[in-house]
Formats: C-alpha cells, structure tokens, sequence
C-alpha cells in the first residue's frame, strides 16, 4: 500500500471549463487516471436546489472530479489549478493504493 | 488549505426523507453546498442486489448525500441528525479544501 | 462514533467482473452494504477520455465501488482481492461511522 492524496473538485455543469480541465490533467499533469460524477441532486453557493428531471432538462446539475496520485504530483496540480478553482470546491485527503 | 470534515450518507431511493433533509442542511444547518449521488447498483441490510435498468425502473437505488463544512459545524450537524440515520449509514472523515 | 476502512475501486463498465464481484463481496466477505457508481466521464490506463453519450452508447464508462467495514474485515476482504485488482485501481481510507 501506498500513500496517495485523493482529490474532488466540486463543479457544475454550467461551467464550461470540464472538458479543458481533463486534458490538461491528462496532457499537462500527466494524471494515470480520473473519474467525472454527475448528481442527481444538490445546491451550492446560490443556494438553489436543482434536481434531475424525468429527461434531464435541468442543465445545471452539480458535477464532481475526482483523482488520486502521489502527494508530491497532487501539490503541483493544486498549485496550478489554484486560481482556477473557487474557494471551497476542492477537497483533498491521505488514502493507500493497491499495488 | 483549511480541515474541514466530509460526510457522506447512505440513503435509498425509496426512503421519502431525502428532500426534506435537503431544505433542513440548507436552510437551518446552513451548509454552504451538499450533492446527491445515485449508484447504478448496490445491496444494503436487505442484502438484495438493485440494479438500474433500461429505463431505470428499480425504485429502490442507492443514494448517497455528500457534504463538508468545518469540524464543529459538522459535529452540531450529526448530533442533530443523530436520531434519524440508521447506525452504520454516515460516513465521516477529515480532509482539507482550498480558499 | 466508531473507525471503519473505505474502499473505492476503480473499473469501467466493460470489465465483466462487477456482478461476480458483488456477490463475492456480499456472500463470501458478509460486507453489510455497497454501492456502484458509474461516472459520466473518465479516463485511465489507456488515455482515452470516455463520455457518456446522448443515449449511453459509450459501454466503457468508468465505474467505481464502495463499500466500508471494520479495519480487520476489510483487510481481510482486500487481501482475498489482492491478486483480481489492478495495481492503484483500489483507494482505501479511515473515517467513522455513527452508532
């Protein structure tokens, strides 16, 4: 087992930046691996409530990345997100991995 | 970088309590965001395996709330919440967000 | 307030193990609970950034596991793994779980 940093950046779907931000964690940061979950439910700063419809018309639903490499590579990638990412959108915690 | 604690809560679809537990974090907890996930899969206390299905007709999925704030207000949190979440059904640990 | 291990497991969707997996877990390990999750968006090993589809016609979305027990019945668990887990496709992690 070894010890990663583990990372979740809390994001919505109205922002456009997604796309951008995984290649760039992909092709820049050299990242091995990341997850993007959708919720179904949730409210953030504006307090607003949003909610899946039966088809999904809601477009602003909240969307969660995650990813985990060595600490010293999640330093890096958190010190050039830094000014990318609003305050209290990203989290981060000790964890091990399987080898 | 400041600690704060993140809670996760393991709920079922089926379970009425997700909405009013929503407006309850938000308008007297004043959590600042919370998102709600839905597994595609999963068993409980039943032991019953769900599974979603073409058009999603399984009623019963799993669902998960997630959110963080500072170790206290996250204390007074579950210390309300204490009677109404089934033993072994919220998660916590500590972890650190960006400012 | 007592300590348990978290297990998230990182597959995707084109890996036939989930169900054979599950039922292990719930059979052979007696774990109480667990929850699949599937991402909308991802990419691992192979580079290749997925993306769930206007109808879900990407089959290779990334899926995630996650369960938590006690220290011991996850070391366990996680040793009868051990050689069916690709190397840092595991996450585990302490938190508590209320009583």
């Amino acid at each position: 087992m070894t010890e990663v940093t583990v990372v979740r950046l809390y994001l919505s779907e109205g922002e456009a930046q997604l796309d951008s931000l995984m290649r760039r964690l992909r092709d820049w940061e050299k990242l091995r691996g990341l997850t993007v979950f959708r919720g179904i439910s949730g409210f953030g700063d504006d307090g607003v409530i949003r909610r899946e419809g039966p088809v999904r018309l809601e477009p602003d639903l909240p969307v969660v990345v995650e990813f985990f490499d060595t600490p010293e590579k999640i330093e890096a990638v958190l010190r050039h997100l830094q000014t990318e990412i609003k305050p209290g959108h990203l989290l981060s915690w000790t964890a091990r991995i399987n080898q």
